[in-house]
């Protein structure tokens, strides 16, 4: 029998599926963040903090609420002007790194760095994600798996000094 | 001719009216927060500070943001299990106090004192949208006004002292 | 054999522990906010939160760094004008809060609200630590109890849920 | 005759200097941020903006704290085990990036992703910064100089736009 809590992790898992956000990709962004920091780092490694990222429920608001609002803005039910601010992925516009800055926290303020890093190079998925293909708005979803990446990048850090984020 | 600065500022100014929101009321709570402190306060004053505050351009995107959020929970348009967080204004769901740290924010660190203060104890207007009359959703609204009021006593302070938030 | 992170952690416990600060007071805290919330809570598990919270290093950080300014203000290592602001908890200098807000953050936005509540309202221990007796400084302490009790509510509030902050 | 809100900012302004930090140097790292997105950017409308975030007093509080701090740390007034933690810029240690981020929100969430970038790459003056030539302390002052670079090409931004941040 599934709790609520159940419900609403597996709904953010679901959520980032469905706009084709697979995490070994996001564990692959930290991989590359932290590999010239950490030897004999792995791949699983990556991925493991990745998951541990995203049991958390503060994320878990960020995300779905990021997410729905890209899709709520695809289908046209948010209202000017901010529907045209959303689909433009407009620069002045910046509740999504509001919502990202939520995510890293969690892990600690060392993941800013990172998540600023990733949002302005866009390297791997990031880069996809952001390309905006067949219509697909990714204004929120970009920043949300850039701030995920960072925060994974934070939580392995801490792990591999034996703290706590 | 309008720009699309203005455009944003009306249309944050507009939804504030539409759901019910008078510039007064939370004029009144930045009186009420202020008083104690400052000599010869006047109400006018405090709308003043309110006004300015509702010139900046990240506290319109928290605004129409937050605001389109609760309308689209009323419409039914956000989908589960987000949709019934929003709609019951769920404790462990803090997205909208996210939204209103970065309205509080412009004003500088002590305007989160204020806040908290505020959305605790729901003074004044803020009791009215709390509670949710007649099937309106305003789980986000509730703390975009307490962190307008916020805001604008964090302006008046640093006004009175001479300085700049 | 002690390891780093454990000689930060017990630093922690014994700066606050210096400057007078006894967990139990900061349960208190927790348990005034939370009771009203929670069927059958029990000092003991306001406690438990207090520990857990107290064994995170963003925490850390921020306690050992806050305390350690209060105490150079206290014997005058910090330089004018600087100095004076801080002996005197001047109005507009926000760095206490801004250190505050790294503590809540850790369990989610939902702290934010009860950290300003303590802040403005110093119910407790939180009186007594502002009162400055006898010439101490403790201008970042009274911020950092409040936060850690505000952070220890959320972590509860999470806990009791079933889900994690 | 001067006020204190002048001493304030002057002191700002003196501790920079102090720390081998020349305005034009942040204001190149602002031209080389957004000199990609800005037609016919000058070098002295960067600096008009560096000149401008280095008006509000929530950042003076920033830098002047900062800067504090790594200076009593140089001179060994700081205790250990944080003594250690800031001479050898550790990486778990984040206080210096909580306070950057206070810089940077001023003017915005979209500070965040400029901040986190040059943080990571520390180009130009931020990689003289980060040598800690000589036994100086820059732990704080590289956030804090990337910070104000960060906030002055959200503020010239938003400016472009016609729009306030």
């Amino acid at each position: 029998m599934e709790n609520v809590v159940d419900v609403i992790h597996q709904h953010a898992l679901q959520v980032l599926r469905e706009r084709g956000v697979h995490l070994e990709d996001i564990a692959q962004l930290v991989y590359d963040l932290q590999s010239d920091y950490q030897d004999e780092l792995s791949m699983q490694e990556c991925r493991f903090h990745v998951d541990k990222v995203l049991e958390k429920r503060e994320i878990h608001n960020a995300i779905i609420t990021g997410i729905e609002i890209d899709r709520l803005a695809e289908e046209g039910h948010i209202r000017s002007p901010l529907l045209e601010m959303i689909r433009s992925d407009e620069g002045l516009y910046g509740v999504d790194e509001v919502l990202a800055f939520s995510i890293t926290n969690v892990y600690g303020s060392i993941g800013l760095t990172n998540f600023g890093y990733l949002d302005k190079l866009k390297p791997g998925i990031l880069k996809e994600i952001n390309a905006h293909l067949g219509g697909q708005v990714n204004t929120f979803l970009d920043d949300i798996v850039a701030a995920i990446a960072a925060a994974a990048s934070s939580r392995l850090a801490h792990n591999k000094a034996g703290t706590r984020a």
